[in-house]
């Protein structure tokens, strides 16, 4: 079933009852209104109803039970662990694996697959139609729309995000903000300044392939830092890299972290800030799944604690218009080589996306989005968890993301998930390897999937026969 | 007046009379066709050509003799000579100088300014609204829009740019194409590929000043090649630099060159591409300006004469958009370190601008646009040189581009352009002082102009201003 501009009565349904779930009124296993209620509600038949209902129950919301009514699915979920700690050497590492990655992005061309590699919000997800008229009004009323920008960006869009910004209790100067190609550019740019080839970086480990990609371009040594699938960094162990080692950065995903989805708790969040500063090494902090808490409690940033020393970037690729390559990099401190350096590399970012964005935001659309997308993670997350657990080997652990659309699969030792991944990559399954989250030879066992993918048997068939793989391999050794 | 979707009679007028030149029919200084020859060729009556043709020589393009009628404006352009062939030391020189060019990115911002220091053509030449409405049509048709593109480039895109350069005999692989955020990203990518801080490139001398801005970013330094303004590099100094020095590439604008506007002879190609193939250093060929000439007739490329040494670099922005950001890179040899590096830094170029340009190049209309602008170029470019041999001090010379939009004008020695660079701004009139096109002390008697503004009383107006400032510089010494 193709999503168009209206909504299907079964997508509002499920709003309906996410929102009954976001309030606490309805819990997982529980039964669900009655379809006479909802026909009520909705001011349609019971039939109507009745067939959404069904297909809800197609598509793995819902669960019917004889004689008792629609119930919301929730299954074994609960009893799946979270993985352990990760136990990297902290220490500085060269980067390699550079042509898996590359192999990874060459993979990403078909359209036509399974894609649960790139972390990607899909299409139907989010309202793309709607940002296309926008776009439309936004290039109509701006006869200049093909011009340069300059400046360092749109200067509605710089003022529409700080007072986004605002909501998470993170002030900042529009003036002092740079736009950028997507949140990629932005790190690239601050890692440019603060380090050389041969200086050390502190990341957390597993973390964003990407971050290790640009690393390696640039000739620099990432330090792993043991990690909590709960909690992120460990402290400790922070705290003596910064004491032994010369390290240029550290770069955190605070919010709702890829790959293991975890919110750094408040009270790490000041110590991490406490002993950055102390030991003089500024804090890189990207919060591109910030904007997306399941349960609607937008978490703060680092930056909202010491505007003097971190750094912040963020984009709108993971929230709403990945193609759109519209990020922003936020720094008072370094404002003017960040500017330097991006007059020196691509100039200038694209004009229409940002009329494009600042008016979506202006308009209150993207709060709006926000809210609904919010759900959509929350329950795709849900709904693949329980997938897994029914469908993947004995002994497989996950991660519980309380935000984003990330999940960060732990098989049991031994299981080579770049075998699944070739593998699966035949029947057009794909998924990101978990040894290309780490600069050591780690993660063989784990692999990421992007959750943001329309929820549908096609989806459920490729998580079971990613479970069959899994089973296989341990079968083959 | 303002240019909205109609053309104006005085438009099509100029076009026909430059339609007359092109095909070497009318010569400036000559008559023009009769207003009776006109109406009827128009169908409309006489008075009304005849305010058209009263526009036009306020304009400055025709000019009326008591009794003879209607000429071709030609005026004293003729008797400004050519500046010499520059003279730099042709040694490895460190770039400094960014805080110039950073205040000169920083002086961009405001639109209500007569803008002549930026390269860019102004929106009311280019067909934006049409544009917009390519823009429109294509996100429509185009569900995912707003996703990833991947794959270095919209496909459709890559293929109609590799059948665009067939028309100037330059044959390429869609798939060795990488888009990039406008030709800035290109070289940027490329150079990072071809050296490493510390080693040397060399450049035609001036040069643009994005590349030493970037060559310092990279801390690349510049070999600076004696150029000459009709027909590019010295070759002997080329071939004592590449003899003498170890260089990591050789960047040049083969085509309508931007500052010095040559356009390089066929047989100094053949020897470059030689010289340097021989010495085993690339070239990087960037060709933005070569779909502009005044004649109607595209040069080729160094490209296609060694597909194996030669990167080749271009963009849109010259020609139709420059707020796009969508530039391309080419090379057969480096393909693969292009894409690694391109996922390493801004991953991926935003899509909704590049389905624009595709569209707009597959319906034909960017060839018809190309026809349109060369003859506004071909025309500005005239009009601005009559006006500095009018307003400018004596002793004031000026290149004589065969093709774009730029023009490189050096006023007597001991001038410094600085000085009128920084009391026009105050003016809001903004030039390119001529001491940013190297990075040694040279060309500060220089500056750079941008024709590609709508020619009016305003333009002219500031010209007239420039001219004073000069000499009111020559007064005061």
């Amino acid at each position: 079933m193709d999503r168009k501009e209206g909504k299907y009565l079964y997508e509002e349904i499920q709003d309906i009852i996410l929102e009954l779930v976001k309030k606490g009124e309805l819990k997982a296993g529980e039964k669900v209104p009655s379809l006479r209620s909802m026909s009520k509600k909705l001011n349609t038949s019971v039939t109507t109803v009745m067939k959404a209902y069904m297909e809800l129950e197609r598509k793995g919301f819902l669960e019917s039970r004889p004689k008792s009514g629609y119930f919301l699915k929730d299954a074994e979920v609960k009893t799946l662990p979270l993985p352990d700690a990760t136990t990297p050497i902290p220490e500085p590492n060269p980067v390699s694996k550079f042509d898996l990655v590359l192999q990874l992005y060459y993979s990403m061309g078909s359209r036509d697959s399974v894609c649960l590699n790139v972390a990607e919000p899909h299409f139907e997800l989010v309202p793309s139609d709607e940002l296309a008229r926008i776009m439309k009004k936004a290039i109509s009323s701006t006869p200049n729309h093909n011009a340069y920008e300059f400046m360092g960006g749109q200067p509605e869009l710089k003022r529409q995000i700080a007072y986004h910004m605002l909501s998470y209790n993170t002030r900042v100067q529009p003036d002092r903000m740079m736009i950028t190609n997507g949140s990629s550019e932005a790190l690239f740019i601050a890692l440019t300044i603060l380090a050389r080839p041969g200086d050390s970086v502190i990341v957390e480990s597993p973390c964003f392939f990407g971050y290790l990609n640009t690393l390696h371009a640039l000739g620099i040594y990432a330090l792993e830092i043991p990690t909590h699938p709960d909690k992120g960094m460990d402290l400790d162990a922070l705290e003596q890299s910064l004491n032994r080692y010369d390290v240029k950065a550290c770069i955190t995903q605070t919010n709702f972290n890829n790959p293991l989805g975890y919110s750094i708790p408040p009270e790490n969040r000041d110590r991490i800030v406490e002993m950055c500063s102390k030991s003089g090494v500024p804090i890189i902090e990207e919060d591109i799944y910030g904007d997306l808490p399941h349960d609607g409690k937008r978490p703060d940033t680092l930056l909202s604690r010491d505007y003097d020393n971190v750094i912040y970037i963020s984009s709108f690729s993971k929230t709403l218009a990945p193609g759109y390559r519209v990020g922003w990099l936020y720094s008072e401190r370094y404002y003017t080589p960040i500017f330097r350096y991006k007059t020196s590399t691509t100039v200038d970012t694209v004009r229409p996306t940002q009329l494009a964005i600042a008016e979506f935001m202006a308009s209150g659309k993207y709060a709006r989005h926000l809210e609904k997308f919010r759900n959509v993670c929350a329950s795709n997350v849900s709904l693949f968890s329980m997938a897994i657990s029914k469908y993947f080997p004995e002994g497989t652990r996950i991660t519980r993301p309380k935000g984003g659309f990330i999940l960060w699969v732990e098989l049991p030792k031994g299981v080579d998930t770049l075998n699944i991944y070739r593998r699966a990559a035949h029947e057009r399954i794909h998924i990101a390897p978990g040894t290309i989250f780490s600069s050591q030879d780690r993660y063989s066992n784990c692999m990421r999937l992007n959750c943001a993918v329309p929820w549908n048997e096609r989806t459920e068939s490729a998580l079971k026969r990613l479970g069959e793989l899994g089973k296989a391999e341990i079968a083959g050794k």
